[in-house]
């Protein structure tokens, strides 16, 4: 396969920005096979991703000539490490870690799955069956702080692009979800933003509704309450019950973070504030 | 067409309603072609909807020999009038009345629209183009109180069995729901239980949600918390702006309304509490 | 609204194109808000769609000015006519036609239904309700040579931009539909291309699928062959019969043709041989 | 969890069925919890699946009494083993069978994998992660009629209820095929009846169709034509090649698959001539 060059630039909203760009580009012998923008029109915001065949002779020229070209503050990013390193939380639900490992052992995901956290032990045993190294770090008998300064730690030393809660149960403090800015991708149980909190699939059986759904979405210290990446609902009917609800839910929460993490590991979500730009 | 009996039976759960209710209809020579049950556990009730060929020689008989075999309290609908009557309140936007004039107008509805009450005049031109009655009922320079009796006085001399707020966007007092109970139904532009209230698609634009919907329900005095009969969602993503999120969500709430129609004019919606049971 | 300048541009593909284009634009004082761009690597082939904010000083010089930046044999497109004519062909069956005159009605069709031509007068009332002329066009007693002259006498005083065969159930000769290249849209009744030919619903119960669906498609003399533009599926169950497939299947049609209708109005679709490029 | 019967019964028609089965089973006080019938009225047959709580003191007893009450040769099915026994065929392609063994790891499956078939050995080391035997059995090198034998061998010792070909890439001989007749499930990369036979992919890329699909169903031997179980289809553009159809096939293939097997363990699938009734 050709060599490709990845863009991802994030400016002040200007006249001619594409021309710009496109000439920058055609002066370092790229050849844009793929651009694709968003203007933000209420915060005068640009965003643009951009696919060029062709690698650049020298990047950091690549660079300095795109900035003398663009708006002050502009964010560029060129050539983002396009093999992502992750590490997953898990607390006892399977399916979507499953998920994950097998795309990860069949080299299907695009990214490197690092190592397990759990803050029960009882995924080990499959965690290791794909030679995937299981942290058990128990949450109990210690302050929420050591429990969360134990992963903090781990997560250091693997240098993870992307830490996802895989059915991860712990609410984690701001301190930590801070420190992991950007990083932290959560799997949530409903069609957000109905259902915040506890027990989705319950307070969806008491209400009545005939959809169910999930939502993968950045991690913030607002509940629930970070920027959406990916959301999909499945209709449902009366006869299902809570254990049924739960059942097909899962199927969703697979589906929808697995997504969520295709569009990530190849750099197609730029963050806007409290939304996504999804570039699909 | 043969003829058919449509049976709606809802009581309290018993070992053997089944048999018993079977047998009864055995008896008067009517056969089952479609039986739909639903137990609902926690609470102890039995819901089940019969349709069988052939109709009875007698439909008293027939309605005291159920009596006779079912639990106290049972309710029993027996052929209930399967033309129903319908009366749309609306305000401005035309695109459900629109298609449910439509329909009735080349009698797909199973129903027949009576006459369409608007609190502006906007829609009577198109509302008349079908011989429809049209009866503009401002809201303005009058008390809610009297504003809510006109509409009540039309609607009773219609005698609808369904009274649809197509888009009508004005909320109702407790008093004039509490009066046509179990016939109200509303569209809302929402997947409810998100986005309670008003303007739920700017909630949507500005919470930057992946996915609208739109929900039919029975109107309750909880503003939005009636049962759901048919809620539908669609993906969208962030290049859609208000508008476009509005547009797209037109077609969701004409489509959500037309199928919920479809199932109350046949009978399949039976009321649980909070809760509908939806025999499609 | 700020006036806006749509560019669509096919041409060989070559190195450079995005940053000629986008410089000719620029100097033009055109800034571009959204640029979709596609290449066909195996025919070698670049299409583009530009939307900018502003309006070229003078429209020819911007089309020279692309001419001499882009390969031989461009088919460059400014501004094509924003406010498309439709005209209408059907049979019997009203969904679809109901749908679009409506939506011509109340203006959020992007585009002017001139006319319907109908070869049978059954929904000539309804038409006329809406003031749009009905031309009653019998094949009956006739040749088809002398059947197509009549309706081809009509369309050409109307100067239709897209002849929609909204359910006419007549084929139409090759001489007839190479008068009207690229203007003929149909809708099929199934998910081409499955079920080809008659009867796509009695084919479907038949084979027993759990989908039915829709396709709109371009008309060539391949009968049920052209370019696709929009389809959408439905999942069904054993308890449908035909009346019952029939009836869900007019839902997915005139959903699927009217949302072909919005993106041929708005300069969405380009052909590419025998396949569409659709930029949503 | 209270002791339930299950029954699967399919007879001709007749009046009173409902009647007389459910009479026979408060006899042998069976409760009916859920009751899905069907009546296929061109073919006058009647197939019903009945749940009830409670378990019949004699069996034997029980399907006298219901022969007695049927007509002739009624098929009748009496808690047929509620946990099926699986044998998987394999060519290369992982994802339907990592899907299906993690679910049987996780005991979410219904059934039990009993042992894979591979006519390669690239999925052998997957499948021995999972406690599971893998029989390599080579087409190389040996007749149809070899090859085949070795494989009904292995299936003979394992007394599957369900042969799943999980992308199992070779074309089975009408005598294989009749041996394990209603046995034999495969999944299709395809929205059957479209791209029946090779390359279906590629023929839809060709086609430039706009949904992908696949279809789950029991294999006959009329080639892609044995009874559907499932169907489920994606949306996709012009900008999807070749790899991005297969890509997004895949998951739709295994979703497919995944869900037949639940329909399938949970004897939700009854077989009526070249169609399925499945009673979700």
């Amino acid at each position: 396969m050709q060599q490709q060059t990845l863009l991802l630039i994030q400016c002040t909203d200007e006249v001619g920005l594409v021309a710009r760009i496109s000439n920058v580009l055609a002066n370092h012998q790229l050849n844009i096979v793929m651009m694709r923008e968003y203007v933000d029109e209420a915060n005068n915001k640009f965003f643009v991703r951009v696919v060029c065949t062709g690698f650049p002779a020298n990047q950091q020229h690549l660079e300095e000539d795109l900035i003398a070209q663009l708006p002050l503050k502009a964010n560029i990013k060129i050539n983002p490490a396009n093999r992502k390193k992750i590490v997953l939380l898990v607390t006892k639900e399977h399916h979507c870690l499953a998920d994950i490992l097998v795309r990860n052992y069949f080299n299907t995901l695009n990214a490197d799955v690092l190592a397990v956290i759990g803050n029960y032990d009882v995924l080990q045993e499959f965690t290791e069956k794909f030679d995937i190294p299981f942290h058990h770090v128990s949450h109990e008998n210690k302050t929420k702080k050591d429990f969360e300064k134990e992963i903090a730690n781990l997560l250091s030393t693997y240098e993870a692009d992307f830490i996802i809660l895989a059915k991860f149960m712990r609410i984690l403090s701001p301190d930590f979800v801070g420190r992991f800015e950007e990083k932290l991708i959560n799997i949530h149980h409903s069609f957000l933003p109905a259902f915040i909190g506890a027990n989705p699939y319950r307070q969806a059986q008491e209400r009545g509704v005939k959809i169910i759904g999930a939502t993968a979405h950045f991690v913030t210290n607002d509940l629930d309450e970070g920027p959406i990446i990916v959301q999909r609902t499945k209709s449902i009917h009366h006869g299902y019950d809570l254990t049924e609800m739960v059942t097909a839910g899962k199927e969703i929460e697979k589906a929808v973070l697995s997504h969520a993490l295709k569009l990530l590991t190849e750099d197609r979500v730029m963050l806007n504030g409290n939304k996504t730009i999804v570039f699909e």
